[in-house]
């Protein structure tokens, strides 16, 4: 699958079709960057109107371009674009970057263009980037199709961005600073070519050690889950997923006319694959950073050494709100540092050297904190001072953090004074920022992934359910029924062995008076209707019906009152049912999203989940653990596993029913939607027990 | 009381003591930025061992410094301040800046030192800043008694850090980048002049138009509040605490010495003076800048112009958590737009003129925008491309923003392309940032100010409670009973006015039996311990006893088990309440904050408020309107206002509850912690009911 990627990274001569020799077209900045930055390969501009651009021949036409070529990129009005496809398709090329805009993003026309585009590609094994994309670069071989101004720096992080503008502006921000890429690319409207793809690809190259990637929509969501599932079990991956707010996803969709789907979607998938997720451009890439040149910790106690503490103080906020803890500096390492630092110098962390503090003494403190035991990473921030050089302290800070295996990361606040420092640090593969707010999310990230390479890898797992057959059979048998009450319902799930209350339909006084006998009183009574779906609000339950007088009473009056509600609903009559013994109530539910597929959804019943939001989602197929870290997420958890001292309930037993609603979603995708709520949970040990559910279908 | 401060901003001269003619010392640093700058009085350098110091005479002692003089700046060892303090006593000096550290912030000799130092200024009415500090600068008038290398632009912004050394890092950051400042300076250990006495002198300043605070920790919490609300009608305030998590506050409490006491204490008083909290230094920084540049919005509609779709999602994003929303750009807005723009342009919200957008665009885009009636505040954004020159878009986004009194906020991506654009920008107060994510909080921040500007002042409440003499007799009597149960606590909140299920106490089955029947069966029985304050966890509570038999059946199974729970419990005798009618339950408390004084929660009952966090805190003396603002902050809220279409219940009553427990926290210092848990609620108009209280006395 890869394979045929290789030539957009590792072509054997490009041609660029469309090349302008006027200075101020793209397609001449794209000439310029793919001969300025090393590519060692044949590099061939095709235009009719020039015999030679930068030095360099121009050929009419690609069909004259000599061997070796298999990389197209093409800069023509969109209408063109075609017909220069087949041409290219005859030539033997293999890839094509199209840079144009004028396709999907701008409407029907556009969106019928670019299908003719695919559909002349798949007809000769042409793969496609773009169209509507920056380029891409190689930073390794120098290979740059781009028309971006600058690069950045070679390393081991491969950027993928659906949008060109963020390239952009990144290889501005990043490109004097040091951060190091191996890949940079754009991909635009990802008629062929999609993040998915590149994750994968990347995931193989061995110069990548770690691939960040903006993402504003995924299409093919299971196999966005499946690859980067993979992919994590090598090396990690940072998102920032724009659209996040309904008005972000808005304007996600209006600018690339992708679906961005439901951001808790999106969620549930980064956790599942075990992506790190960051909310923020600066994020991605100080995350990237610190993941492309540290080695991982063995913990999450950090030492800061900083001659402020203001900034330590900010610091220690923003470690705390990522999970990451200030380390107990042993007493002997303590006395240590007092040998040399000022006597008001703090030894505690953050160990506070004061404003004094030069080279020597971070040298000295970091190399010390490095070694004590109970520090598995380290902050030194440094405030300029009148005094003290900030390149000086930064050489300190690589030669001690050569000395250690312990990720160190620095902060050095201030703009102009820390330009050289921040050289120093980059070029020896220390990351630095400059605010001490930006720190917690990269030692979070990195504790994070240490944990990943601990934990055995989760496998989704998918079943074969001996009720596969029963529920088939009774899908056949549906005449267009969408809406499917609690009585439609609970053969379903029934079948697939989710527990429910003992219960049943009657459609009389006397047949409920003798099925209530035979499940003993007391019970519960629901009017069974597909319209009426909220019962407890459309106020059709009768619960704690002891005897038979009592339920011929209300038999009527449940009968009167669902009509009353809504004249139209057809009532299919009285649902009995055991009075549930004593427990918590849950929800579990599936959702199909549109990008993801089923999405299964966790939460404690009641106004927790409406009100308080207290709900997790993952995406089918799950693994059981996948499934125990749903419950886990939420709050509920703690009411379910002896809140206060209470007792337990049977978490375990939710798992199994969260794993076989999942293996229902999987095996029939005519479900929209399932729900069961309320899920009685039983004391440990007792099971669960559904008193209701519903599901639509598509 | 601001006139004391006077001289430290606006002296008629100045001595800085322990001048230094070694370049390589601080204080020669301090006087090499006094004299740089342009302030016009007397500078003069004291040092015995010198005759001559940068060109300016020197002085053996501060007794022989000519007149006019009225600021000290010490920069000495920490043991010499005292004499050297009396000398400037005696030789008339009012105000005195002590940069060297060695004091409070070192441990018990540097607290006593400190203590001198402060008697010594109170024996000479010296008003002290620092000490361990780095001074202060007053943009305007160019004095700077700082070392710090650099200075920022002159502008709105008076900045406050209680650390020197974000001062510097900030100062670092800002020099060259436009944002400006009147004052700018830093506290140290606040041995006197403290933050609120610099809010309070800013809020005075004509040459301030925003204040923003760097805080560790408020040690007079009430007089905080009390300014911060007053100066809040003039000016804004921003502020970024530190030492939000246990961690950052103990690297505080580490650092100055200060106790940072609860970050919710600080939040609510926050709330309460309108003061705008934010998050990071950048956040910090840019917010400041913009309140003092711009305009207030009329509303919280924005509209995005773009010359790309990625940052504007991320723009989208980071606007919608700040409660930003994108405005609607009329049709008729639209139709124009599309007269000039590209024709694949969007014209929606976001308008993405595309890659090749240039100035004119840039000017014709937001100029329409700007006019149309929707809209409310402007984001350009632009991403740089080959053939845009980011200065020109910077030009034209000056331009179209002078002609508008609506607020624009330009984000351009990137860093080195960029930083003459910002110049251009900043030089014409429109506001610049480099990352879309920075956006939200800026415009946020606008819209809340312009939202208090609308709003009358709450003014806080404390009114004379007619039980006040009742509750002092009460307390009279106390022979130092510390816990005070539920049948101790009610006769005081009775007598306050609040509500109580109707109860009382009774020892003896007979005596119960009675009272049960004088208040009518059903009732509620609680054995009355001060040990057993959680009565339900004690199982020492019996709900629901219907008559006489059931009472004497339960009042010895109540004591026994209260005996088995605890055997050292003082059983007081068996509390008997009627059975409360139906409603819902909160928890209102008050605990007394190390430094703000008496802190009010409220919260919904049981699980909502220790599981899910679901509680808001203020500081008394309240406002009505603050009491109702506790209420709408938590979710809690919606289940009393009508839940899903449910009935409302008697929030006003709940408010008056809160009102009248404030008072009682006001007028009794003794009471260091009281809740009424659970107050039921009843349906609007029913009122509440008190079920269960307990107090904590000092």
């Amino acid at each position: 699958m890869t394979s045929s990627l290789k030539p957009f990274f590792e072509p054997c001569g490009v041609a660029i079709i469309g090349a302008s020799a006027s200075s101020d077209k793209l397609s001449y900045g794209i000439l310029k960057n793919l001969i300025s930055y090393g590519y060692r390969g044949g590099i061939f501009p095709v235009n009719p109107k020039a015999d030679e651009i930068l030095g360099l021949p121009c050929y009419p036409e690609i069909c004259q371009v000599p061997s070796p070529v298999d990389l197209a990129v093409i800069v023509l009005a969109s209408k063109l674009i075609p017909s220069v496809l087949e041409e290219c398709g005859k030539r033997g090329i293999k890839a094509a970057t199209i840079i144009s805009g004028g396709f999907k993003e701008v409407g029907e026309e556009g969106r019928s263009l670019e299908a003719e585009v695919l559909k002349i590609a798949a007809k000769y094994k042409i793969r496609l980037i773009g169209p509507n994309c920056v380029g891409t670069m190689n930073l390794i071989t120098g290979l740059n199709t781009t028309f971006i101004k600058g690069v950045p720096a070679t390393g081991g992080i491969g950027f993928i961005s659906q949008s060109g503008a963020i390239c952009g502006g990144v290889v501005d921000h990043v490109a004097n600073n040091g951060i190091g890429f191996s890949h940079f690319l754009s991909l635009g409207n990802e008629a062929d070519v999609n993040e998915t793809d590149m994750i994968e690809y990347l995931g193989e190259d061995a110069d990548t050690r770690v691939i960040a990637a903006y993402v504003e929509g995924i299409q093919d969501g299971q196999r966005f889950l499946k690859i980067t599932r993979q992919v994590t079990r090598k090396k990690p991956i940072v998102i920032l997923k724009a659209g996040q707010s309904e008005e972000g996803a808005k304007a996600v969709s209006s600018h690339t006319g992708s679906l961005a789907g439901s951001h808790a979607a999106y969620q549930a998938a980064f956790k599942q694959s075990d992506a790190i997720e960051v909310f923020s451009t600066t994020d991605l890439l100080n995350t990237a950073m610190a993941l492309d040149w540290l080695e991982l910790p063995r913990g999450n106690k950090v030492a800061i050494i900083t001659n402020a503490g203001g900034p330590a103080a900010l610091a220690s906020d923003s470690l705390a709100l990522n999970g990451i803890h200030l380390a107990t500096i042993s007493t002997a390492t303590q006395e240590k540092l007092k040998e040399k630092l000022n006597p008001s110098a703090q030894t505690g962390n953050p160990v506070d050297m004061l404003g004094g503090a030069n080279e020597d003494e971070y040298s000295f403190a970091l190399d010390l904190v490095l070694s004590d035991s109970g520090v598995d990473m380290a902050l030194p921030i440094l405030v300029p001072q009148a005094l003290v050089k900030p390149e000086k302290v930064a050489q300190a800070i690589v030669n001690s953090s050569r000395k250690s295996q312990k990720p160190v990361i620095a902060c050095l606040m201030g703009y102009e004074s820390i330009q050289e420092a921040r050289k120093i640090l980059h070029q020896n593969h220390v990351p630095m920022v400059d605010f001490p707010e930006l720190t917690g999310v990269m030692f979070g990230a990195l504790y994070k992934r240490s944990l990943f390479e601990k934990v055995t890898y989760k496998n989704p797992v998918s079943e074969q359910n001996s009720g596969i057959e029963t529920v088939k059979s009774i899908f056949n048998k549906n005449t267009g029924k969408k809406i499917w009450g609690e009585n439609d319902t609970r053969p379903i799930l029934s079948a697939y062995g989710i527990p429910l209350i003992e219960g049943g339909l009657v459609n009389s006084i006397k047949d409920g008076q003798n099925f209530a006998n035979s499940i003993r009183y007391p019970i519960v009574m629901k009017v069974a209707s597909s319209q009426l779906l909220h019962k407890s609000e459309a106020g059709v339950v009768k619960v704690g019906i002891l005897d038979d007088k009592s339920f011929a009473e209300n038999y009527n009056q449940l009968i009167n009152k669902a009509k009353r509600f809504d004249a139209k609903a057809i009532i299919e009559g009285i649902l009995i049912e055991k009075l549930a013994p004593k427990g918590e109530e849950v929800i579990i539910g599936m959702k199909r999203d549109p990008g993801f597929g089923p999405m299964m959804m966790f939460g404690m019943g009641g106004v927790f989940v409406e009100l308080y939001k207290d709900v997790s989602f993952r995406i089918a197929p799950l693994g059981v653990d996948d499934a125990m870290d749903m419950i886990r997420e939420t709050k509920a958890f703690q009411l379910l596993n002896g809140w206060r001292g209470g007792s337990r309930f049977d978490i375990e037993a939710i798992t199994t029913v969260i794993m076989k609603l999942s293996q229902l979603a999987i095996d029939f995708p005519q479900i929209q939607e399932v729900e069961i709520n309320p899920l009685r949970v039983l004391p440990e040990g007792d099971g669960t027990l559904g008193l209701d559910c519903r599901m639509i279908l598509k």
